[in-house]
């Protein structure tokens, strides 16, 4: 198994998760509608001979069809992956994330393309009774579009895997953090305290609870599975701890150098269908033979330098 | 609240259901394309002062807006409801189940409609390790895309609830029995014994043990939540026992005084995705004040009855 499809390959783990693939020696080829993907994060690999750029849309089934010639595996990371913005535009989350889903699971079955890696997340567990959340808590209440987006992708895939299409394992991510990270608090953040060092607005009272990991050991568990011999598996990713977004805000205003008045919007969610506390029970992947090697506080931090070191990422928070 | 609208109105459930609510003094609006829904369900109530039949299609928004004018509540029926036949047509599902639901949501969004009552399904469960399967039982693996296509709906229907667009009930069925009985096993088994009364195939090893409810059940829960002040909540309804179809070609042979040879087509599933044990807990509906009135037995007789003095209704079944 050496030629890989990665859709979303021009996104934040997409991009990270191509380099290191072509370092290992696989065949990649990328398909990205550079909706939320950027150019700049796959320029340094557009001219490894064993790289493939396919521009097109999941939603285009002629183009997802054309993507899945030769392939051996699919790791489908295309998504519409921010949670915050679902009310603005409803039916986003929908097309994104289930149809084209749906899209990617018939070409597979169409061109006997077996095994699929997918992203889900741990927002598909809602507001958990069950913390840390292990991947049979209980049924979940969706309090998101996104997360319901997410657990109707499941829903396919699991149906399609039952039915022998194919073989799948699915990882239900915290938030991500690392280079070629481009949404999410720590951008807010950063992008804020560069126009106002000394104001910074929180969502929420800070007291939300949240996990995160850098998007290596991501990376790295997607790697360790990616030849597993499975039906089916779901797999929750993160760290073994969690923080406050308060500790998010220090460590981020530490590494700036920063000592900002702190502006809290107030109420227990930062926005409608925000979980107050995220956290994952890893055991399962941890069983695997994986662990996360680093921590939430050195993730920001790692997270901030880049940021800090590629202005040009945070143009796009900072107009917001 | 006087004012329904019934998507899938002239459906086996629908049709059933909107005879009652009329019986009730409400206003009822249906919206039915006829795919499965039949005119002749829903003849008897044409003329009534109180009725107004919609035949679109709810993936026509256009139509689906103009359904929801003057509507105090939303009781979304219409499904593409076989759970067998999903791999002949995988879109089908997500375009009736998903889409069509997402539809109907942004419709009641839009104009303001609140109340909500969502048919959803036990198959949702897949094949749970807990039976009888409560409501908050562990995250289930779809093992059909009709299962898949549902859990999808009702995390919709729970991300609108949640962010305050909708206040929603959601009920998840067993199988339905009784007057308008369109497709599943009995219909199957009563056709096959009207052409060939000697012989009897049937799918699976027989030993599947299933729950079903009579329909009247199933409106009676429906009318009880009609008014209920919830933002959000899920509901099984069953009956507090389950046969294997074995005990159901029995009842069915002895109701048409017949004695065929059974022929199993083998396995412990009948078709891909079937769930070969599905028995809801119910307790959560009955501390609500509601229990069944009719037994399995019952109920697969008085669906017997009907089918065998409405042999149109058999035609369908018996060309298959």
């Amino acid at each position: 198994m050496t030629f890989l499809l990665v859709t979303g390959g021009a996104g934040f783990i997409g991009s990270n998760l191509t380099a290191s693939l072509l370092a290992m020696g696989y065949h990649v080829r990328v398909i990205d509608n550079f909706s939320t993907g950027r150019r700049r994060f796959i320029e340094p690999v557009l001219q490894h001979p064993d790289f493939q750029l396919l521009e097109s849309d999941l939603l285009d089934r002629t183009a997802v069809a054309r993507a899945m010639d030769g392939v051996d595996a699919v790791i489908h990371l295309a998504a519409n992956a921010d949670v915050r913005f679902g009310w603005e535009k409803p039916g986003r989350d929908l097309e994104q994330n289930v149809t084209a889903t749906h899209n990617v699971l018939e070409a597979m079955r169409h061109h006997h393309v077996e095994r699929l890696i997918f992203s889900s997340t741990g927002s598909v567990y809602g507001e958990s009774p069950l913390v840390p959340t292990p991947e049979d808590a209980p049924f979940p209440i969706q309090t998101s579009l996104y997360g319901a987006s997410k657990v109707a992708a499941e829903g396919l895939v699991s149906a399609y895997a039952e039915a022998g299409h194919v073989r799948a394992s699915v990882f239900r991510f915290v938030s991500i953090l690392g280079p070629h990270y481009t949404h999410g608090h720590v951008i807010d953040f950063v992008a804020q305290l560069k126009r106002h060092p000394s104001r910074l607005k929180v969502l929420g009272d800070g007291h939300q609870r949240k996990s995160y990991l850098h998007v290596n050991d991501c990376i790295s568990a997607i790697v360790k599975r990616l030849h597993a011999d499975v039906d089916f598996e779901i797999l929750n990713l993160g760290t073994e701890n969690y923080c406050e977004v308060n500790d998010s805000v220090r460590w981020i205003c530490e590494r700036m150098n920063l000592n900002p008045a702190i502006v809290y919007s107030g109420g227990q969610r930062g926005w409608v269908g925000d979980s107050p506390f995220i956290f994952l029970d890893i055991s399962r992947m941890k069983k695997l033979g994986w662990t996360p090697t680093f921590d939430i506080k050195s993730a920001i931090e790692d997270t901030v330098d880049w940021l800090l070191s590629n202005s040009w990422a945070l143009k796009s928070a900072m107009l917001e």
